[in-house]
């Protein structure tokens, strides 16, 4: 539900939904008679699929976390369709709300999972190669080297569910000056990553050119670089359109030429298509939840669906709990590791070997 | 001098740069025969207009800035082109060489201002409404609030020179998520510009997607984000290019359209064209230091020194210099006013009133 047009984008999103995917049942928490008002020109094999539930409350887009939270708590929408995924009614949940209150009733109502801090967003992005996935996009701010190797556990599992790669390769972001100070967390995470023997293809550091070139399937960084690439490169991609568009119409025979190569232009808006990608993927909670972006139409809402069915058939939560405690086991082997091969040293300092 | 192609890629630059700036004068610094060799077929109108000297070192494209410093000394063209600017030989030094050599020996030759901790590198950035100037653009990782209130009084003074925009607007660039934790120094950073009665139009918070856009003229943040930004956005570009002319070539009909209109793309390419941005600007050092691409070519090159110049003329680094000294002179007034402030307080407290 929500987004800024509600639910005349959310409800003709979610046939569209149904419509593909026949496995697929949807639970909608809003208004009743205004959902049930909307759903009545619907088929009833359809409508057989969905499940309707009211909620006194919906949450503005414009609300802050800590405002929502206090307001939304039991009887807002989001509320209520986070406790259905809570209680296993749903595998997903699936709004386009406000994205700072859907993040903090997340955090609130489905916690995080053991070991993990703060979620990540995830996000598809269209690459030269096809997609590769990017997180944090912005959910937290500044990681540290234990969160960014959490993001890099995660975001592979998510890879392996949505981009159907057995053994998705994943990168940390770094910038490429040598010897410059300050990215220690990015380079202890490195180290780890590296050293820790986790059932991870650690491909090692790329730079910010590399997502375009799909140089790795996972990109992993902290939310604030990560959030900030994201707007750069759609800002750049509406920069380019915006420059081809106004040159194309430049002359008679640009036009002309648009005219005949208009196929070519249709495929390029699909490849860069961000209804296509639509849908960041909270990670580290204790269930799925996908957020639509809010100025998304009825086929990129569907699409956020899709990436939370596809998310849901592929056990992605139970692939990162084991993942999480594959590594929690290789960090007390290490450590354990660690004290016997100082232990042993302490001896030989003392036996004088 | 320097570079992926060395002065099989500079000469032409400077040549060129020479051609279209009467006033330019250059010192080229390298190795002497070869130099004196490749300068041999030009006339004697530019060749008065160029003086050499001799460099024993040459620093490499792959050596670290350590290693550098070490190696360079006094004996490296580097080091020698940043000595006429020390020196007052010469207004600004350009280079396509190894980058964080060529930020080390700055800082180890010219000296950060008073007051500067780290330098920033600041670029221009193409956007929707001409150019924007983004830094820092990787030479410091992690800035905290006064550094990056410093980025913003250098930033300015550069978009007034490069630009020529008498109140160029300045924006922080800032994550879109409200009560996000950690973002601090980004958010003092824009209390102190926004109260802190500086010479500066503070527009306040922006994005990512802002850049593209050019909704202000000065965007700052901090290097790790400004690199990850910048090489995204070019890696963005290049994704674009290549898918549209993979589609472009899909058909005869395609063709013939892209055929009919390459003006459009001729124009859209010269809008995009790195080459133009060429040159990033160490700002912070007592001199001026352009950064040329180390893969760029002669035009770029030829670009990265007409903006040295621009730089120079317009008297940059005093301009500079002037506004720190007014943000230390706000400083230590509101400093003042504070301590004046809390003992009017206080005594208000002792009296009762």
């Amino acid at each position: 539900m929500g987004g800024d047009a509600g639910v005349e984008m959310t409800i003709p999103g979610v046939l569209r939904a149904l419509a593909t995917h026949d496995d697929l049942r949807v639970i909608l928490v809003g208004d009743l008679p205004l959902l049930e008002e909307r759903l009545r020109p619907i088929g009833a094999d359809l409508r057989a699929r969905i499940e309707l539930r009211h909620a006194d409350v919906a949450i503005r887009m414009d609300e802050k976390p800590s405002q929502a939270l206090r307001k939304g708590r039991r009887v807002s929408s989001m509320w209520l369709a986070l406790e259905a995924v809570k209680q296993g009614q749903a595998q997903a949940a699936v709004s386009a709300g406000n994205t700072g209150a859907l993040m903090a009733m997340s955090v609130f109502v489905l916690k995080t999972m053991e070991g993990i801090k703060r979620p990540a967003i995830a996000g598809l992005w269209p690459t030269m190669r096809g997609h590769s996935i990017v997180l944090d996009l912005g959910a937290t701010i500044g990681a540290d080297a234990e969160q960014l190797v959490d993001y890099a556990i995660m975001g592979e599992a998510m890879a392996r569910a949505l981009l159907h790669v057995e053994q998705p390769s994943v990168g940390l972001l770094n910038v490429g000056v040598e010897e410059i100070k300050g990215v220690e967390e990015v380079r202890r995470a490195g180290r780890i990553l590296r050293d820790a023997a986790l059932p991870i293809r650690y491909h090692g550091f790329v730079e910010g050119d590399d997502i375009a070139r799909g140089t790795v399937d996972v990109f992993v960084t902290e939310g604030f670089t990560g959030n900030i690439a994201l707007k750069t490169a759609e800002g750049t991609a509406r920069q380019i359109s915006q420059f081809l568009k106004v040159e194309l119409r430049a002359s008679i025979l640009t036009r002309l030429g648009a005219l005949l190569a208009r196929r070519a232009f249709r495929r390029l808006k699909e490849k860069l298509d961000p209804r296509a990608s639509n849908g960041g993927i909270f990670l580290g909670l204790n269930g799925i939840v996908v957020k639509s972006h809010g100025g998304s139409d009825a086929l990129g809402f569907a699409n956020a669906m899709k990436h939370a069915r596809e998310v849901a058939r592929h056990d992605l939560m139970d692939k990162i709990a084991h993942d999480l405690a594959a590594k929690k086991m290789m960090g007390e082997l290490l450590r354990t590791g660690q004290r016997q091969a100082s232990a042993t040293q302490a001896d030989s300092v003392r036996t004088g070997t």
